[in-house]
């Protein structure tokens, strides 16, 4: 199985401005990039980047990880550069040889969670994220493509169903879980990956009980 | 097994306030504990409704389903219901009569994904909800109390560790996913329970795609 994790690194989690420096936001996205790698590696199998540009991470040891990671840049689209991998003409994806495509920002993910995920049947496997989004992705027929633009829970589901392919859905809260909001932190905090949560802690941030959900808050 | 389904309908979903009139809120509070109910049934349990006065559902049929469900009432707060349900001397819980709490608002709970968390062994099984929350709580020891209050999950966790209890986590998106804002009525039309859904739709609500994700307006 090949696993490609997408990342932009241009203007990383510009979502998160208003609680996050530029350069910070950068660390993050590296930290939860390291975090999904590692356990893709943990699952057994070697994560593809598939980024817009040569990684930099930071240099700091926790992210050697990211070192002997395989890497094609491509600097197209999402969904462009995904129905690129998805075309090869050469290795096209089948129940032998499968194609998953895991987001970088899943803070949460976990060996098991994505072993529940990779390992499901179907041509098609789909773990939604939230607001309709597809977070990890899994396909074993040369015949789908993805448009990640939008609702693409429903329009992958729509394509799939269009072109005669099973498809089966993962539920997950781990792989739902895409980190791009300000609301979103306080669930790295509470559940994410060892890089994801030392980046957040050092950045000073804390829970806040207040009316409503509990956030995170910045000291 | 029994299952409790805490419902306080005094003035239910409030947090909606920006999105819904009071009786929509009361009809969709209505409509998803039915939906949650009916779910309950379809894993071959019967739901008990805790509840903080008589229901009084809206007429039509498709809230028959909370006819024959039984009832019982407590109106002091969550936790303090819920911990009596747990101290009950006469069958405390334990692996051959465990209780369970699934909130009254999981509008997206299946019967897969709930016999998935039901099923888990563990002296304590949580499915936690976004925010640190407790949405599905299943108990098979008579040490173990209830502290809804703030981050529970962290809590629960807690408790369950001072108490040498066994603690096992659900992952699942569905369970992790409560109604509570406006933010949260995407999820609930896009992977909804049939009442919840026909409700939203009613209301007039449809897809809106800005920047960042997928949120649900009202027409």
């Amino acid at each position: 199985m090949r696993v490609f994790v997408p990342f932009d690194g241009r203007e990383p989690k510009s979502r998160l401005e208003p609680v996050l420096e530029a350069d910070e936001r950068r660390r993050l996205a590296y930290a939860m990039l390291a975090d999904v790698c590692a356990v893709v590696k943990e699952t057994g199998r070697e994560p593809t980047v598939l980024a817009t540009d040569d990684l930099t991470p930071p240099g700091d040891e926790a992210f050697d990880v990211l070192e002997d990671v395989s890497l094609e840049r491509d600097d197209r689209s999402l969904s462009v550069a995904v129905n690129d991998v998805l075309a090869d003409g050469r290795q096209p994806p089948s129940p032998e040889h499968p194609v998953a495509i895991v987001m970088a920002d899943l803070a949460l993910v976990r060996p098991d969670t994505l072993e529940r995920c990779l390992s499901t049947a179907g041509d098609v496997v789909i773990a939604p994220g939230r607001g309709g989004g597809t977070n990890a992705l899994v396909v074993r027929h040369g015949a789908f493509r993805t448009d990640y633009h939008g609702t693409s829970f429903l329009d992958h589901r729509a394509i799939a169903a269009d072109r005669g392919l099973s498809l089966e859905c993962v539920d997950s809260f781990r792989l739902a879980t895409d980190i791009d909001e300000p609301d979103d932190l306080v669930e790295a905090w509470l559940h994410g990956g060892p890089r994801t949560r030392t980046m957040l802690e050092e950045a000073g941030f804390q829970l806040q009980t207040t009316r409503g959900r509990v956030t995170l808050e910045r000291r």
